[in-house]
């Protein structure tokens, strides 16, 4: 049985938490969390507040926001511990400790919605062999889908994991601000959503784009573009446009 | 029974044709088709390429392209069929005849994936309440969703639908490029996309919001624009990073 301690009490910390708890494999030992309330849901676990606090284990996992692992990492005193930090887009170089790695569930957590790991990707990362061995253990406990991967190629994966998540999430609010202006029910675009999603399933997103962009349908863009009030939605919608139109563009060479 | 029948061939006739033969309250009549190998599945419906063959029905429903709706319905002779557009975003005006409509279904088809037309909302529009009723059974026979939209409210819709589907695939299409350009499989991006789908049913996409710009965390922000080397994606990364910015601070005001 491997020992796991965690810092951090956020959507991630909380995931992780629930996940390790079904594990046979993983022992938590500690929890690092300054909100003592987030944290006493979890029995068996020795919640703690400071730094000097922090036992040696197996494993011990950053899941901190991107601009504080460096920082937190600083604070930690252990020697044979192999620490680990979850940031898509952060070095693994950023952690301090001889036995270093990154441990990256390439995932969108909340607190509300319990996610079952093994459906989704984990790709490790550590500096040396003995190490990966622990971080691959760790892994595959809670996951069928676990990746070598190494920090140039995760931040290309977090920079596409911008785009489709991220950046969509950001459109499902401008939809909604389109909607609700005109005192209409968003969820009724929740079969689109869904639908639009499970369809990468079964083609490229370049073969199966519709709309007026890409037909070059001139009537319907000026005509939608007079609806869109705000400033910042109407320059995404024209270069949504441009760039649909570009790339169908470039496809036909 | 009901007799239908429907101008078209592509994916959303396709995806109709599928669904009226599984009903029991419709007869499908002809379907207007010029490419005869697209039409051939398709037992016991008559299949005609000239206009002057269609015959009176209760229903005839135009399911082209919108910049040909107008074009088709000039060609139209029938004098008592109920005849209707599928598109969101043109004026149910631009059908000549005096029964016109519009049955809008709100939803992405392929050729090759069947959907169930009851999971999602069909729109109906009629000039007048015979034709009303007539739209509204035969849009029942095939969904558990159907609602009387005008022709404004169809427009805020799919305006909206543009955003979450046609932009949001776009989005797809940039994250694929991103990773193909490093050798990676886009298909690991699969289940983050599923998930930023799924998480509007538990709160709103406002709240959800993740990601370097909701934290203004520009040293991040600044690190990603770097590895971007296409203009159009850098100017869509910037654009978004303002908007969420810009929403974040008008919800805290």
């Amino acid at each position: 049985m491997l020992q796991v301690s965690i810092i951090g009490c956020g959507n991630l910390a909380h995931n992780l938490l629930r996940a390790f708890t079904f594990s046979r494999e993983i022992q938590l030992v500690q929890l690092f969390c300054r909100n003592k309330s987030d944290a006493q849901q979890y029995n068996g676990i020795q919640i703690i507040d400071t730094y000097q606090k922090l036992k040696e284990v197996d494993l011990l996992i950053i899941a901190v926001s991107d601009n504080n692992i460096e920082l937190v990492s600083k604070q930690i005193q252990l020697k044979n511990t192999l620490i680990v930090h979850c940031s898509g887009s952060i070095s693994m170089e950023v952690i301090q400790q001889k036995h270093r790695g990154v441990f990256y569930p390439l995932q969108t957590f909340s607190k509300k919605i319990p996610l079952t790991f093994k459906d989704f990707p984990i790709f490790i990362e550590a500096k040396n062999s003995q190490g990966f061995e622990t971080l691959n253990t760790v892994a595959k406990a809670i996951s069928n889908n676990v990746q070598k991967m190494n920090s140039e190629q995760r931040k290309t994966l977090h920079l596409s994991a911008v785009f489709v998540n991220n950046f969509v999430n950001h459109l499902y609010v401008i939809g909604q601000q389109i909607t609700k202006e005109k005192g209409l029910d968003f969820s009724l675009l929740f079969p689109l959503i869904n639908e639009t999603a499970y369809k990468l399933r079964h083609g490229s997103p370049q073969e199966t784009q519709t709309g007026p962009a890409i037909r070059n349908d001139q009537t319907s863009i000026k005509k939608q573009e007079a609806l869109l009030n705000n400033s910042v939605q109407k320059k995404l919608y024209q270069l949504f446009t441009e760039s649909i139109k570009n790339n169908n563009e470039s496809k036909k060479l």
